[in-house]
């Protein structure tokens, strides 16, 4: 395929490139920016070319999303690792906070209202984000013995609701107060998962005196 | 004061006024909506009158999170009431997510980025939201007896985790496919506050069997 910076794609590495200009074009310009046309000048090629992957914007958001959902889920098996229970749980919880912590805008949009609006129509990013949330579930299994499958959603709704409040709070800079912040994430996500405590500095000067 | 449509209001009541406006514009078309123009049209009054009060959009957003804030912990210590200990600190997390569900739109705008970035440069902003994160602050104290600070703090972080998370997964609509809604946020939250099972769609269709 002919292209403007005379660059040729396969027709999947193509693709592939334009993904990945959208993921620059996001991380440089926020979703603000994610328009086909500024994607294709990214990648070098003519808008036609790109339409060919994508119909427009919201596509690419949708495709972005699922590519996001993929490599999350990848995130969270490598957190587990081949063990399961309590510490491996613990470990894919900390692996979906570092993933949004390296990744801010990218998770944004996964979870964000196009993403959302997007999954009743397009099968390949509904089942990318079900794959992801399955891996939480199989966690949860393995840390909710003799549980049905109540017990085990509600085992696995509480550790989402963890990860992704505490994502959320570092990623908008809501601790900052407290004098934590996303560079710490690791840290700190593994204090609030094993129920250990968070030393803050409203704690140091907070003059409820000595322990 | 004279104003556009004859209205007349003491100063005080102008800005209540004004804030008022402003969270139906908020609410009817999005933080896009807030210009200080648009607000002082809505509310009846000049550009100049409502400029008395606000210098502009960033200061409108500013004071919107800090009522949001002042409600919020208001709602959090009627959610806990007289009482203290883990059915009090059970309650304030429901009224959390209550909170959220009936003011989507303020909520997001209370953690979204301007809001937080306003926080260093105005003091009524951060103590508001500083007062309402206290709430927590207290609650967790009362389910963490013995605990120094570190510990009440890793508690208290673990809660705000848990219900802005939640809260979050409810508004984006990021749990439809388990067939939870933010209708059910009550039940919803406290049965993952609890601990306790949360029956879903999926658990329904699983295959997993009988229990």
């Amino acid at each position: 395929m002919a292209t403007r910076k005379g660059r040729r794609y396969h027709h999947g590495d193509l693709r592939a490139a334009l993904l990945d200009a959208a993921e620059r074009v996001l991380r440089r310009e926020g979703p603000g920016g994610l328009s086909l046309r500024e994607i294709a000048r990214r990648a070098g090629v003519t808008h036609t070319a790109a339409y060919h992957h994508f119909e427009g914007r919201d596509a690419v958001v949708r495709a972005l999303a699922a590519r996001g959902f993929d490599r999350l889920a990848a995130a969270l098996s490598a957190g587990a690792g081949a063990a399961s229970g309590p510490a491996a749980f613990l470990e894919v919880g900390v692996a979906y906070v570092a993933f949004a912590a390296a990744h801010p805008g990218l998770y944004r949009l996964m979870f964000g209202p196009e993403a959302a609006a997007g999954r009743s129509t397009d099968p390949a990013l509904r089942e990318a984000a079900e794959r992801a949330f399955a891996i939480l579930v199989e966690g949860a299994r393995s840390v909710t013995p003799g549980g049905g499958e109540a017990e085990v959603m509600g085992t696995a709704l509480r550790s989402w609701s963890v990860v992704h409040g505490l994502a959320a709070l570092l990623l908008d800079d809501q601790l900052g107060h407290l004098g934590l912040s996303l560079r710490d994430h690791e840290r700190i996500a593994r204090a609030v998962l094993s129920g250990g405590p968070v030393p803050t500095a409203r704690g140091a000067g907070s003059g409820d005196g000595p322990r």
